[in-house]
């Protein structure tokens, strides 16, 4: 069995961005070798997901407007007060539930060295709360 | 290790529907010999889902009514407009909202040849958009 | 390939609670031994969810409050009927809807020995219909 763990950086520009890295999976797919297995795509952040979806700009952006208005960045939230830990005000609460309800992760499976997925079906990473340096996984396991 | 990977078709009969799919994730799961491991379950889709819950009619009709509640078919959307690549007015943000919401994928363990998983936990493939011919993929992954 | 599974019980205290299983998942995970792999965390129950989220009480809190307002229990939901089944009224359709917005399920990659995310990624085992006697998975897969 092969496993292949590759962790990547992105610089976001936005304060809410769905950034397609459907060609940054592919490439770790086929780096790895593996020809029958899966493939799972992890955010390692709280304010930030994976989400699944068909690359056009009109739903990548009805997407996040729709999600600000499930989960307001706006909102009589308990994070909002100071924290010690930070050293300063929560402010981010939206992003967090954003997250939740967007989901953190995905994966697919390969079969002959190619992600299983139809044509449509892109990969973003997905920030709430940038601009910001950020880190996603891609684990390749399989034969 | 063993991977069996099978594409399965499914024609909906209506727009919004919650189509119980236990029955064929089992039978893939006891075709595919394997003993000990996973089964991953995906649509290929994304105006469609994967969701794990109750097998009841009552709360079958919840879900889809208070995922229209959440995620309206109706609205002023972006992706509203002609669209060059569908030769068309996209129309389904809503459907694609839904997806986002409800999820698009599960997995279950699997442990002496069956999944593992509680009496009531159903999987359903998820329509948001059909009538449509559908297709969803189970991935048993184990030895 | 090493496979282990673990089925874990938890008694919840309250109505709606998130439960820290973090420490569990790892301890699951170091005596799997397996070095590189993945982890997967699964609820049993369609009124319950596994979150993945920051340890702050204060954005416990807000996510409970939040998942409230977008799936309230106090709802005119077709589930508010007699069911034959339970011998009694159906009463927590709230419950459900909140385990599919907020999912049942996570998995991390594992790399020498240990789970990779970042350190504010907590793992969390959400009760929406408490207080109960729960159960949930852990899985570990690797070599």
């Amino acid at each position: 069995m092969k496993i292949r763990l590759v962790k990547l950086e992105l610089q976001t520009r936005h304060e809410e961005e769905l950034v397609d890295i459907t060609s940054e999976v592919e490439r770790v797919v086929h780096e790895s070798g593996v020809q029958n297995g899966m493939v799972n795509i992890l955010t390692m952040h709280n304010t930030s997901g994976i989400i699944v979806n068909e690359g056009l700009p009109c739903l990548e952006m009805d997407i996040l407007v729709h999600l600000e208005k499930l989960a307001p960045d706006e909102g009589n939230y308990h994070h909002n007060r100071y924290l010690e830990s930070y050293g300063r005000l929560g402010y981010n609460a939206g992003a967090h539930l954003k997250s939740i309800l967007g989901g953190v992760h995905a994966f697919f499976p390969i079969q002959n060295g190619e992600i299983v997925k139809s044509q449509r079906q892109r990969i973003y990473f997905a920030e709430y709360d940038g601009p910001l340096a950020r880190q996603y996984c891609i684990q390749v396991i399989g034969t």
